[in-house]
C-alpha cells in the first residue's frame, strides 16, 4: 500500500493542499482560498473535501493517508491551534488541529505548527539537512522566521512559541519594528527590510543614478532590487552587501546559542544567492568564537522554493511517526 | 544498596570531588589541588584514590557507585575531553574520561560537560528547575556562561560547545571582550563586567562622594559593590541597575529563540538579590514581544552556592541514567 501525508500550507490569500509520498515526491496539490471573513467551518468542510477529492484523483483512500501536517502562521504545535493570527481573518484561538480530527477521525496524526518550523522539517527530511541533528532555518519573506532543530528535534519551548530569532535585537534603537521594539533582525533582513535598507541608502548616497532611485517606497521589492543588482547597480549590490553584513552578525548570536551544523536560508531575497551568501558568511565567521569559525555551514533550502510549504508540512507527519 | 554518583567540579585551582545520593544529599565532599603544572597521570591518580578513599569513609565500595560526571572549563560532552582550557596547566585535548575508564573500567557512565551545563543539570535535577523541561541556566562569574535545556534535554550543538550565551553581542561596539570581539554580554554582565561598570559610572558621575572612588581597579570587586549597595552608595545601586537592564535586554533575545519556562542565575553578583533581579525582569519584559510576556520566572539558582557545582557534576549521571 502506497503510504501518502497531507501537507498543508495557510498563508493569508491561498491554502496548499498536497499530497505527499514518503521520499518527498509531491503527487498532487492544490490551492484553495483562505477565507476572507473567516467562516472557520466552512473552510475545514473544503480542506476536508479537498483531500477526499485529491485522493481520489490519485486512485487513493483516507487508508493511505498516514496523516496531516498544517503550516500556518502563529501556530503552537501543542494546543494545535493558530492564536491570534493578524493575517488571517479567524480571530481569537482557532482550534485546527481539533476540528480536522473531527473529519478525519480516524489519524492520529495531525499537526500543527508555524511555517518556519514547518520550513525546517521539510528541510530535515527531506531536503539539505538530511542526517543533521542540529540546525537553524532562517525564513526571509515579509518578516523574519526562525525554525530550530535541536538534538533532532524542533525546538518549541514551553509554551510553543520558540524560534523567534527574528525578533532578536539587531541594532539597538534601529529601525522600528511591527511588534512595537526596535531595531529586530527582522526590520533589517526581511524582504522589506532589504526595501528600507534601499530606500535609507539611496538617501545616504544621494543616488540619482541608480535605478531604483525610479521608484516610490509603494512600488519598490526586494525583486526589484535583485534585478537592479544582477545589472551591477551600486545601491543595489550595497543592499546584499549590508543585508548580508547585519544578518550574519546576528546569525552569529544564534550559533553562540545553538551551535548548529548548518544555517539554511529560505525565501525570496535568496534569490540573490551569493550577492547575499557570501557577505552573510564572511560577516558571521568575524563575530564567532574561535570554537565556532569555519564549522558552520550556510546555504539556500535545497527544496523547491514553489514546493517548500507543502514538503514541509507533510514532513511534520513523517517526522512524528518517526519517533 | 545506597547509589550514589560522584560529582567532580574541575577550577582553575581547586577540585572538588564529592559523593552524592540520588535525593542530592552530600555524603562528603573533599577538595584537592588542580595541578599548576600538567601532570595529568598524576592528576588522574589523585581523583581516583580520592573517590575510593571518600567511598571507605562513607563505608561504601565501588559497586555503590552508579557513575562519575565531571564539570570542567571547555569541556566537551560528545568527545570526553577538556580541549584548550586556558586556565588549566593541561594544554591541547585531554580525554578525561577515556582516563577515568581506565581506573573505573566497570563504570559505564562517566560523564563530562562544562561548568554551566553541569549547573544547568544539578538545577534540573536537585534544584529549581526540577520537572521543567525548557529553561536556561545563566552563571556569572568571572564570565558569563549558560546551560540550555530543550525538551528536557542540555543543548551541546553538533560540536559539544553551544551554550556560550556570554559571546552573544549586547552592545555593538562595545567593551573589549576577552575574546577579541566588541560588546559581548559577559564584558557587562559578568562579576568583572560589573567592575568595568562601576569604574565607568564613577567617570561619568565624577562620584567622589561614592565609597566605591576609594578602591584602585585591581582592588574593587563585585562583592564590594554589592556591599555598597546595601550601604546606598549612589553609584553602588547604579550599577546593579544597569547590569539588570542589559541582563534583561540579553536574556529577552535568549527567550526569544528558546521561550524557556524559566532562567536561573547563578553565581557572586546574584547575592545582590533584587538589586539585580528586579531590574533584570523589568528590561527583560520591556524588550518581549507580547506572545512571551509575563511568562517567564526569573530567580536565583536554588542550589546552595557552594555545594551547586558538586551537585551539578553529580546529576549528569542521575540524568544520563534516567534517559
Amino acid at each position: 500500500m502506497i503510504n501518502i501525508s497531507a501537507g498543508i500550507d495557510i498563508g493569508g490569500t491561498n491554502t496548499s493542499i498536497g499530497l505527499v509520498d514518503t521520499t518527498g515526491q509531491i503527487l498532487i496539490k492544490e490551492n484553495i482560498a483562505t477565507p476572507t471573513h473567516g467562516n472557520i467551518k466552512i473552510y475545514i468542510d473544503k480542506i476536508h473535501s479537498t483531500i477526499n477529492d485529491l485522493l481520489i484523483k490519485c486512485q487513493l483512500s483516507v487508508d493511505n493517508l498516514l496523516g496531516i501536517g498544517i503550516g500556518a502562521p502563529n501556530a503552537n504545535y501543542y494546543t494545535g491551534c493558530i492564536e491570534e493570527a493578524p493575517n488571517l481573518s479567524f480571530k481569537g484561538i482557532v482550534p485546527l488541529v481539533e476540528l480536522l480530527k473531527e473529519k478525519f477521525p480516524t489519524k492520529e496524526t495531525i499537526i500543527l505548527t508555524n511555517d518556519a518550523n514547518a520550513a525546517a522539517m521539510g528541510e530535515m527530511i527531506f531536503g539539505g539537512a538530511k542526517g543533521m541533528q542540529n540546525f537553524v532555518m532562517v525564513t526571509l519573506g515579509t518578516g523574519v522566521g526562525s525554525g530550530l532543530i535541536v538534538n533532532g528535534q524542533l525546538v518549541y519551548g514551553h509554551d510553543g512559541f520558540a524560534g523567534e530569532c527574528g525578533h532578536t535585537v539587531l541594532v539597538p534603537n534601529g529601525r522600528m519594528c511591527g511588534c512595537g521594539i526596535n531595531g529586530h533582525l527582522e526590520t533589517y533582513c526581511s524582504a522589506t527590510g532589504i526595501k528600507r535598507t534601499a530606500f535609507e541608502l539611496l538617501a545616504y548616497y544621494n543616488a540619482f543614478e541608480s535605478i531604483l532611485a525610479n521608484y516610490s517606497y509603494s512600488e519598490l521589492s526586494s525583486k526589484i532590487i535583485y534585478e537592479a543588482a544582477t545589472d551591477n547597480d551600486f545601491i543595489a549590490l550595497k543592499v546584499f552587501e549590508k543585508t548580508g553584513q547585519w544578518l550574519g552578525k546576528s546569525l552569529a548570536d544564534t550559533v553562540h546559542h545553538l551551535s548548529p551544523e548548518a544555517i539554511i536560508l529560505f525565501g525570496g531575497p535568496m534569490a540573490a544567492g551569493d550577492l547575499i551568501i557570501k557577505p552573510t558568511k564572511e560577516s558571521m565567521e568575524q563575530f564567532l568564537l574561535p570554537v565556532f569559525k569555519n564549522k558552520v555551514e550556510i546555504f539556500c533550502s535545497k527544496l523547491p522554493a514553489g514546493d517548500a510549504a507543502t514538503l514541509g508540512a507533510s514532513a511534520l507527519v513523517i517526522n512524528e511517526l518517526n519517533t
